[in-house]
Parts: structure tokens; sequence; C-alpha cells
């Protein structure tokens, strides 16, 4: 946008007006919202049914009733990047800096399952991520951190159990006991088939997998998280914020069920199952989401699943700023998307928030950046007085409103994915894909069109910009850890890492547990690409078919 | 706060945890908020007369039933400094980045009503804002700038009058007709009295220059806001939410009494007066504020002036972020408050507003930092969605309930300074400044005991931090603009200069119009410090008694 000049030189000012970008008045999702919503919007809501108070069923203003009087969220950012002691070193500071929380990002060749000697790991070594391919990685990850007093959330997905085994056996070298380690595994493979397509096996093997990692932490990790069932994915990948909320939820409905046909007590591993949901654009939109998420939870366990701990029908949730709404041009744009995003997070009661870096449309974050994510967490809780009261947005007749509808909206797909037959057969007909592209195309076509306004890109665009100095991971971190793998195979007992892989193999040909000869592997420092193709041999890999 | 290493150098995650800083649960202003607030809180509220539906009296909602669907708030940024020309570039390139509306900030002597030759302005001189000395400074000041489609606010007191004269002939000369001006002459001398402390003239005269505003406007410039009236200074001077309210609105019933008894019709002048708030810290204390602010003057005017018109009960005003909650230290966290609390303003429905720029606790904003507080309100304007709704926060029972705590607050206060004989008379006993000062102390005390958190200050500190470019002005200007001062006295017509202050002095002994001599001496290219020199041979000047 320019300011137009008049025949004279003369700066009109209504140039600038009439070259206002477009007004559209949908949300970032494309919904239709009422220019004004008033006490009508409120008559017949039974709120001691529906809204109830905080810390109370159906949980929809909370599931503390103190909120964060009583504690803060947990300020969890996600870093990663180069050799474990790089990463190491990154932790030390961001705990030093006032973080109250860990979170591991893995390079793709770990996410994938692959060690940095695999043709494809070539060029990705360190580079999104920490490197992590033995047991040695993950001590030095972790190195002079106490696992026993630290909360540490793992985002891993298909090769989750692997690295689960790793992070228990540094406990036990570090002689703490598992019943005291606190942290979360994502292991949400449903998402994966869905939208990010980091997946290794077929559905229904990882969907085994899982829920051996239900059974091993309700029996042996109890203050672990074994999964973080994840929305947030789904909503990068394109969908609306009442998509990202049906899928997330069906997703978890069908872990339940999955742990349930498995033999599992319900209210044994649904307590200790999370969540973890986008924090995009739209502001209002996005707190109704957590509140109606919360809600739909409850009702869900309570009265399909049985469930009768008060434990399983509290849906904690962790929350991320939204990555893909970050803009390369004018990033420091993006203090301000992040801070109103991470409010939104807050009003919406999250249990944990990651809040994005101004540089990570370009790069992983620098020190500095990674810091101003966290302090922007910190001025939410100690300068903006938002934590001193619980849903403060309760009542609103546009919240409430828009709560209600976004739970409406959830239950209809519920049903539709039910007659589908569930999750993974809704998955293998590619109908969460399916529909996610739709409104992936749909908001793309907006910011294309102009009607979706992206400050800086398609708007108020600026004629020159100035360098942002950004953090550059080199190849040396593949040729530290190649030669470290190389180490490590010629020093580790050959015949123990062979019979351990060999009794990893036998327990995926049968139906027992796979936690257990997965620690044996990870003692005798077998890698994680070993163990992965381990399973590989057994159940092959998955690849989408053509049509979706 | 450092994290600490335990004996075998392992860093303990709870060394962090037990260092956390102190959790208070009142607000900025040291309010007591309840944990939870719920529909017992919303008992007896008759939501037709207290809320009712925006566009509808008593305007809690907002004045315009569509919000901001209809029209988006006005980006207004204060900006000047050095000479006319080094602004005039600025207020382009903010017109160019998509600004909506200009604002002035003047220099220390121009504020103060004194030349650049007087002794109190040396090493003042353009440093803190634009020096206008004469006629020919305000015309560099808008060169190639059409004020009949521009909106100008001028951010002046004691020498307002002078200023707007100024405006006027500048428009004359570019032809541009008065009835076509848009904008906004602060003019508010009681918050000077209370706060800020730039006054010339003792309170009862400057009353008088004010109400001659309102009159000159009223008749031949009927777009134009002769005044706003602000809370702005009042709460940057240490004032809690409710006093900056209080105080605010009590100043707009002062003039708007000092126009009646005038003889002014009250729904002549009052549609054109506005009002200025600041948006500080405590995110739903603030948007309380500006909905009880509406509901408030609405009443007022109705009943205690009997104000026909609706345009008189309908309170306008502009906001701007909290410079005061602003840190020298890390200063990239000012993007983040700023980004909070305009956020806060956009919910209370604010008409127009500035958003401050990271760099205002160390200097004036370079223009890299005044476009990245702009993109501030296009990010919430366009990308948000918080402008689809108007009035979102409706019905929340937490912000219903603050609303009303506020507005019976201000009316107790009300009711105090009426009995003391207005708020001229409370300002002659220094009772405002009390009990600003009062709630000043209490922040302090608050801070240095660190009960209140001010991050990156006394909680969360940085070791070292990299330096910040920052915008300096050199001395330079004060040497251009003496030697345009000379030039200009050199060219002028001495005698015309001579007639027209004389005539000046000459209704100001008397009780006749000002602003038609003030416009003469104008136009006789008279200097401000000349104006206001003659109207302080007549009136004297103000000295704050030494007990406040």
């Amino acid at each position: 946008m320019t300011t137009l000049a008049g025949k004279d030189g003369t700066v009109a000012a209504s140039a600038t007006t009439t070259a206002e970008p477009a007004r559209d008045f949908t949300s970032v999702s494309g919904r239709e919202v009422a220019p004004v919503y008033g006490p009508a919007d409120d008559a017949g809501r039974d709120h001691a049914r529906d809204v109830a108070t905080p810390g109370a069923y159906p949980y929809t203003r909370g599931i503390h009733a103190s909120g964060y009087r009583g504690k803060l969220w947990t300020m969890r950012q996600f870093a990663g990047f180069g050799t474990a002691a790089d990463t190491n070193e990154r932790y030390k500071a961001l705990l030093a800096a006032g973080g109250t929380g860990l979170s591991v990002a893995f390079d793709l060749p770990t996410l994938m399952g692959r060690d940095p000697d695999h043709p494809l790991s070539l060029g990705e070594v360190g580079k999104c991520g920490v490197s992590v391919v033995t047991l040695a990685d993950m001590e030095a990850l972790f190195e002079g951190i106490d696992l026993g007093t630290v909360s540490t959330s793992m985002t891993i997905n298909s090769p989750a159990p692997m690295l689960l085994a790793m992070y228990l056996v540094v406990a036990e070298r570090q002689g703490v006991p598992w019943s005291r380690l606190n942290g979360t595994l994502q292991n949400d493979i449903l998402k994966e088939f869905i939208a990010q397509k980091e997946y290794i096996y077929p559905p229904r093997p990882s969907m085994r997998l899982i829920v051996d990692t239900f059974r091993f932490c309700g029996a042996h990790v109890p203050r672990w998280n074994p999964i973080s069932v994840s929305g947030y994915h789904i909503r990068e990948a394109g969908a609306t914020a009442a998509q990202e909320l049906a899928f997330t939820l069906r997703d978890g409905i069908e872990y339940v069920q999955w742990g349930v046909d498995a033999g599992l007590d319900v209210d044994a591993f649904v307590p200790r199952m999370s969540f973890f949901f986008n924090a995009h654009n739209d502001f209002f939109e996005e707190i109704a989401k957590y509140r109606a998420a919360r809600r739909i939870w409850a009702r869900v366990m309570r009265d399909r699943f049985g469930a009768r701990s008060e434990k399983s029908w509290q849906l904690r949730f962790h929350t991320q700023t939204a990555g893909v709404s970050l803009t390369a041009q004018q990033p420091y744009n993006n203090v301000v998307r992040t801070a109103i995003q991470a409010l939104a997070g807050v009003l919406g009661g999250t249990n944990s928030l990651h809040t994005n870096s101004l540089d990570e449309a370009l790069a992983l974050p620098t020190t500095e950046s990674a810091t101003l994510a966290l302090r922007t967490q910190q001025i939410l809780a100690y300068e903006s007085g938002v934590a001193n009261v619980v849903d403060p947005l309760g009542g609103s007749w546009y919240v409430e409103k828009l709560t209600d509808e976004l739970e409406a909206e959830a239950l209809a797909t519920f049903d539709r994915i039910d007659r589908m037959g569930g999750m993974v057969a809704a998955i293998e007909a590619g109908y969460p894909q399916r529909e996610i592209a739709e409104s992936a195309y749909r908001f793309q076509q907006a910011v294309e069109t102009g009607r979706k306004v992206v400050v800086g890109v398609n708007a108020f665009v600026a004629d020159q910009e100035a360098p942002l100095e950004i953090l550059y991971i080199d190849d040396s971190v593949a040729e530290t850890q190649l030669a470290q793998l190389a180490r490590i195979k010629a020093s580790r007992d050959a015949a123990a890492v062979a019979t351990s892989l060999a009794s990893l193999r036998a327990a995926a040909r049968g139906d027992g547990p796979l936690m257990e000869p997965l620690l044996d592997a990870v003692r005798a420092y077998a890698t994680v690409g070993e163990m992965c193709d381990a399973l590989r041999e057994v159940w092959g890999e998955y690849t989408e078919r053509a049509e979706f």
C-alpha cells in the first residue's frame, strides 16, 4: 500500500483510506459471526449444567477451581537443534531465564526413525531439532539437569516408545526412580496420518505401540503423560478451529477405545492422557475452542466411556501459538501475533504454553528471540492481571455462544466418524485429510484474493526490510553424529544389541509387551534406526494412497 | 534470577521454581478482585437499563451499533521531533504505512509558550517534540499534506488556542474551508494542574481561554474537537484506573459547567468534546474502565446537564498505551506490553489509538519502531478477529461487575468534588494531586518490595543486554530555529504584530472573544512566546503551592 500523491504533490489522507485493505467479518476459520451478541443469546442456557463453576464438571470454565491463582501454566518452550550438547546448553539458558518446563524438538531423521547414516538423513541431521541416535545422546541432552525435578515434553510420534525408553534409562542412571518422572510424550500417530505425515508403520500396529505405552506408564511411570493428543499440526495443516477441535478430540476417543479394547481400565490410563492445541489468530474463536474442548471431553468420558474418575473427565492441554500465522516479512510483527495468541491460550485456561519466537518463519530461534518469546509469557503471567480471575470471559454472550456452537459442530463430526467405523477407518478412507485440504485451500484463496489480510504480506507491505540475524546449523553436526555412531558401534556389545532386537521383533510378531524389549535394546545402545527397523521388518511401512 | 547448581553441578529445576516471583492477585491499580465471577454476580442487574445494546443509551457497549464493522478505530500515532520539516517527513511515512490520522507532539518550549530564544528553552528545542514558533513552522509541518482530508490531533494545552489559530491559518492558505477540518486539540488544562504540570496561567483565566475555543469552534470549525479531556497523564502520574476514570470525567463535567455558565448551549458544544484515556497493564480493569466511562458520561450529560442530543451523551475517546509501563531494560518486551494494552483499548471500544514504540522508554521512536507500533494496530484490526463483534466481552460476569464497581467509585468521587465546590476548587485545594501522589507511592512500594513484578526490572533480569539503536536529536535544531526566528522577525510587519498583540491584551483584560485576536496575531507572524506573553502580562503565571 502506498500513499498516493495528488497532482500538486499533496499527500491526500483519503488516498490511504480508500486503499484500506478489504474488511472481512468471518473468523480466520471462515466462521460467520454475528455483529453483536446479547442476553437473547443466553436465553435457555442452563448455566449450572453447561457452564458450571471452575473446577466442576463439565469443566467449561477450567479444571481447577482456583484457576491460575493456585498454579500458573507451565512455560514450556519447545527447543532442540544440533547435537545433544548444543541443545543441553539452550535448556540450561531457558531454565535460567525462568522457563518452567523443557520440551524436546528432535531432528527429522530421529522423527522418522532413521540413523544419521541413512541415505534419507543426508542434510537433515540436527537441522530442525536435536539429533538423538543412541542412549549416549539422550544422556548428553540432559547432562546436569535433574530428571527428578524437571518436567519434560518430547515431541516424537512413530519412534516415541524408543525415545521414552531412552529417557527412562537416563533416569535410571541418574538414580531417579521412574515414579518421580514428570513429562509428556507426544506419541500421537493419528494426527500424523491426518496432517503431519511423519509416520512409519500402518495405523493399526502404530495404535498397538501406543496402547502399550499406556499400559507401561500406568504400571511404572505414573506421573508421566504417555500421549499428547495433538490438534496443533492438524491446525497448522490448514484445518479450521472447529476441525482442529473435532478431529483432535475424536482422535482422543479413538485412543481411549483402543485402550479399553486392549483390556485397560479407562480410569487407569485416561487421567494421564493430555492434549495439545494451537493458538491461532482469531482471539475469541480460540478461547471458545478451549472451553468447548473441556466440556466435550468431560461428557464423552463420563457418558460414552463410563469413566468414574474426575481425573478422566478433566481435559488438560498444552498450547502453542500458531507457527503458520508467522511471516518471514517484517518478522517483529510476529512478536505481536504471538502475544495475542498466547493471551487467548491463557484466557482459555491452557495448562502449559509454548510461545513461538519471532524468527521461526525463517530459522530455528536464536537465544535472544527464544528469550523474548518466554518474556511474552511472563508479562502475561505477572503484569497483565489476566491470571487473577479464572475464566474471566465466562458469561460473555459472544464467548458462551461460540463455545456452544463449537461443541455442537464437534459432536456432529463425531457422529460422522463413528458411522465410518471410527477414526482409524476414517483416516484409511481419507476423510479428515480431505476436509482439512479443503479448508486450507479456502484460506489460501482468501489470502490470494486479499479478502483475508496478512499484515506485511498482502497489505502494509514494506518497500525494504532490514535483514534479521538468524541461527544457522552447519553440517558439522552430521559429521559429529556419524563419528560418534561409529565409536558406539565399535564399543558396544554387539551380541547384546542383536539379542535385544531379536526379542523386539518377536514381541512385535506376537501380541505381548513392547516397552520391555525396547528398554533392553536402549540399554544395549541400539540406535533409534535399528529399533525402528526391527519393527519395520514385522509391520512394514505405511504409504498414503494417491487419491488423497 | 539465576538457576542454582547442585553440589554435583546438576541444575535443579526446582531452584528456578522456588525463585519464582511473588504472586499478587490485585490489579495494577491495587484493586482486589475475586478469584471467580459467576451468574450470582449478575443477579439483579438490569441489562436493558445498565448495559443495553451497542449504540443505545447509556452506551456501555459502545456508541456505534455496528462497532468496528462500520468503521475501524483511527490509527493515530503521536509523533514530532526536530524541526517542522523533520516531522513532516515522519508524517508522510506514517500515512504511507497505513496510519489513518496525525498527532502532533510539540517540544517543551512550545508546550510552555516560550520561544527558542527564551533562557528556559536552552537544550530543549525540538528534543521531545517538534518546535513550532510561528505560522511558518506550522506551514512547514503540513507541507504537502491536505488538511481537508487528514485528521489531526494536537497535543498542547496552555498555548492550545495559539496553535489552533496557526492550524486554521494554514488551512486558509491551503484553500481548505474551516468547515472541512477534522481533528482534536488537547486543550485540557485541568489535568495539567492535576498531573502533568505544564501550565502557564492560573486555573480560572485558563478555563476562560478554553471556553472561548468551544465558542469559536462551535461557530466556525464544526467538525473539530476543541478539547480532549485527558486521563492519560493522570494515569501516567501514578493514578489508579478508578482515579483516572473519576478525575477525567469530573474534569469533563467542569468544562461543561463552565461552558454552560458562559452561556453556551450544552448540545452545541458537548458533542464535540472528546476524551483521552490510558491503556495500562491490567487487561480487564482497562476494558471495564472504558465501558464505565461511556455509561457515566451518558448519564451525567442527560441527567445532570439535561442534554437532549444523543451526541452529547456519547463519549468518544482516544487511547494511548501506557508509556509508564515501558521499560528501558529488555526493550523488546515493550512490544508485548503494548500489544496487550492496545487489545484492551480495542475491546473497550476506543475510537482512536496510539500504540507506543518499544524504544519510548529510551528516546523518541525511530522510523522502524514507530512502524512496528502501527503494525501492532493493523494486526489487531485485520488478523485477530476482534473487530468483528461489538463489545465482545459484554455479559462477562467479571467485566460487567468491574464496570459497575468502577462506575460506583467514580460517582462517589464526583460527590466529594462537588462538595468541594467543583474541580477548579478541588485542584486549588490540592485534592486530586494528593490522591494521585498516594497511589503512585503505593505502587512504587509494591515494585520495590517485589510484590508487583515488572518483567526484566525486578524479576527475570538479564545479565547483559544488547544495545538498542535509538534516535538522537542534535542541537542543530535550536540553531536552525533561532536563525529562522531572526529572519522572520526581520521580515514581518512589526507594527501589525504590535497591534495584534495589543488587541489580544485588551481582549484578555475584558471578557470578550480571544480566538479572533489570536488569529490576527498568527497572520502577522507573532510567535507563540509573544502571544503567550501578552496573556501572561494580564493574567500572571500560576505557581503550585508548596504544601502539595
